[in-house]
């Protein structure tokens, strides 16, 4: 299991707290424990390392290998140490007079991350606090390629302009077009194969569509890892498409952007070379702490600093005695800014693009793994063969499992997960996710990428929704 | 000094350390020491240790007591063992499932900061990284008032829509215009007096413009404390205004906001109680982690989550066992999102209401003793009176000071704070901002905020400026 081993949960997590992942009040009574109050007069230090404990302990333990609930789990100890120094020195990554040793760290990061994703000719880019700001801003981006003006004068006599994604696309697309005045209808959603990827033609189709309401289409989001289902869009062929129509091809890869570091799976994002930028999230299935999300963009003619930069004279002065290019502030819209590359800095320097390949590979085994048990267990269903590290499935309890495909069961099934779940929350014995995805009902979503969690584990959580849920 | 004297800088910065704000390294050789590069293999635990060692010292020690370089500083004991207890139990705010303790603290935080502001029917809110996406929610959140179906549509349609502001807010409100398609020539920016502060008839004028031209103000943003001068733009003033043209009226009390902590000083926010929302960072004069960001709206109807939320289905499901209105995570354009309020949280349980005031309290003797000393010292000449910490002021070089008044002498002056700043970058004694503003030469900007800072440190600033430019 590679290096991390040398720190174990057991050093990281008190030995109380190991055994459940999460210890369930209703927000009412978690309040009356907390005491939550801030009051005029301060308290004790006896009494706030009280409130440290308490706040650990009704926290859920995210680490916890039996955490399943989100696409990141797990704890990376060298992240962590990054993130408790970053933490300490105090630093925003405005300007490198400030932060000289993040600023070359981010540079470095991100170079790198460019160079794994293959654009040969280099290109630019910067961290974020998550992945939905990567994702606005590439549509900031692809909008300003297409008309620089509306920076300084507002859309207000632009042609309607047109987002192109999958309807299995992250919602972050929605809310940045929402928040940029693009609004979320003037996103065309494109329909999915039966794994959840965007089907080229269709794409194609709904351009021609956009086109003949005369409307202008300018950039297409293609998803490299969808949320719920783990399924790549083809990037090769939308790329085609893109280069054809002359639009802006980004790559959501906040999720499935960690197969590039592998030999065996970066197929999954064949193309990913073409496109004019990427966002990737490190704080996901590589386990940098949070946050920790990269947005990249193949372009070298200083777009990211054009489109966001403001020029201000009390920071970005142009008469100071070093290289100015180094203060990378002005290529974000955010003033503060943390310096989250250290934390996938400090861990990738520890264990080598090497470790980080194997944990990939080892991450989709496990999800492989899964997906075979779940095959020979009765009660539960595959929702589809899992292309990447997302497991969807149901489980059926008896009572269920002799009934006739129809609507009646799916209905049923529906109310199957919730319970399942809110049982799950209170024992405290696992977490993970459920959702409905257009006509299917309620399925649990199991996403392992911790190099903590054993196949025990793995098989501990059918056993377990099992005995959730057998009454049902 | 307070209770923060139980843990000493000398407790949290490593001895061999103290003595210097920065170790200056060109980026270049910056490069060489640090060995940036990423590789195959990983390194042994010994060679990052020193990594980590290595990344300290060639920061900045932004909580050295002689850092006055930004609007942040000093080190808070106890909000940064909140930030350390945040990265360990690596939490995400989007539910209350997943965040529990999180979600409860950041509810407490913002109902007593709506408390302070005077929001006698309460109000909502939301902790963001950093106060410039604050601001951008504010204008998302008026535009939301002004016409909902921007949301959906857009504004391909729209009025020409116009921000009114002072010129000398925050470059956020600018970007914030770019990225939102308002564009940033439709923000309007409004005269100040001669201590920074909107002149509220040129305001009025100014709307009376956008009107004529047939465009739309749909906001005006007020100034709490500017980023150069820390002026207050006369929040009472301003209200009335936008109450007789139905605008919406934000306060970006980012930098200024503290002063609502100290009855002496409150004054300075007059009539912030009417205000529409109000962006605070108590990552600023309070001293809590980078970062800590609150935004707060007056609304209670929902305004924030009906302009921000995409509902989607694999998080915010409506068939939970719990409460759903707390899952908060739709109110923000963010998926991920840290637990910043609880660096607020734990820092005001230990200290209390009455010690945030006196730090206020302190912050602004501490300003009003560095104008005094500065008029009683040769060569030294303040820009203007400060109103509140921000402490601006010319350093004149014996060979300046008996030059008339004339554009020769201001072009002289304009270069010495620059070649200052090179030599105590490169001596590393201390750190503080210049810069020019308008019309005025540029000048150097001192703002104290942290208890760890005495009276012999501001001595020291001015006979060290004196020191490095008297031959200039």
């Amino acid at each position: 299991t590679g290096k991390c081993s040398a720190l174990t949960m057991h050093d990281v997590i008190p030995k109380n707290y190991q055994k459940l992942v999460c210890e369930w009040h209703s927000p009412e009574q978690l309040k009356k424990l907390l005491d939550l109050e801030l009051r005029d007069r301060g308290e004790p230090e006896s009494e706030i390392l009280q409130r440290c404990r308490d706040a650990i302990r009704y926290s859920v333990k995210t680490s916890h290998p039996r955490f399943f609930n989100q696409l990141y789990a797990g704890m990376e100890p060298y992240s962590m140490v990054a993130s408790f120094i970053a933490e300490a020195v105090k630093t925003n990554l405005y300007t490198y007079e400030v932060a000289p040793v993040f600023t070359l760290m981010e540079d470095a990061v991100l170079r790198k991350m460019i160079k794994v994703i293959g654009w040969e000719e280099g290109g630019d880019g910067i961290f974020n606090p998550g992945g939905s700001l990567s994702n606005i801003y590439a549509v900031n981006l692809a909008r300003y390629r297409y008309c620089p003006d509306f920076k300084e004068v507002g859309m207000f006599s632009a042609p309607r302009l047109v987002i192109l994604t999958s309807q299995e696309c992250h919602y972050s697309i929605s809310k940045g077009a929402a928040l940029m005045g693009i609004g979320t209808k003037n996103v065309y959603t494109v329909p999915t194969d039966e794994r959840g990827r965007m089907i080229p033609s269709a794409l194609e189709e709904k351009i021609k569509l956009a086109k003949s309401e005369g409307a202008v289409p300018f950039m297409v989001n293609a998803t490299a890892g969808t949320t719920v289902l783990g399924a790549f869009d083809p990037i090769d062929e939308i790329a085609d498409i893109c280069e054809k129509h002359n639009l802006w091809l980004h790559v959501d890869a906040c999720w499935g952007g960690a197969a590039i570091m592998s030999k065996k799976h970066k197929h999954l994002l064949k193309g990913i070379h073409r496109v004019d930028s990427v966002a990737w999230n490190p704080h996901k299935m590589l386990m940098a702490s949070l946050q920790c999300s990269a947005f990249l963009v193949r372009d070298k003619t200083s777009l990211l600093q054009r489109c966001h930069s403001a020029r201000a004279s009390y920071l970005f002065q142009q008469d100071k005695f070093y290289d100015v290019s180094y203060d990378t502030g002005d290529k974000s819209v955010q003033c503060s800014r943390k310096p989250d590359a250290f934390k996938f800095w400090l861990m990738w320097k520890a264990l080598g693009s090497r470790e980080l390949e194997q944990r990939v590979d080892r991450a989709l085994a496990m999800a492989r793994y899964l997906a075979e048990e779940i095959k020979k267990r009765e009660g539960f269903r595959l929702v589809l063969e899992p292309e990447f590290a997302n497991v969807c499935f149901w489980y059926l309890p008896p009572s269920l499992r002799n009934l006739p495909e129809s609507p009646e069961l799916w209905k049923k099934l529906h109310t199957v997960a919730p319970v399942v779940k809110q049982r799950m929350m209170k024992t405290g014995s696992m977490m993970t996710g459920y959702q409905p995805l257009g006509e299917k009902a309620n399925f649990f979503r199991m996403v392992v990428i911790s190099p903590q969690v054993s196949r025990q584990d793995l098989d501990f959580v059918l056993d377990e929704i099992h005995n959730l849920g057998k009454d049902l």
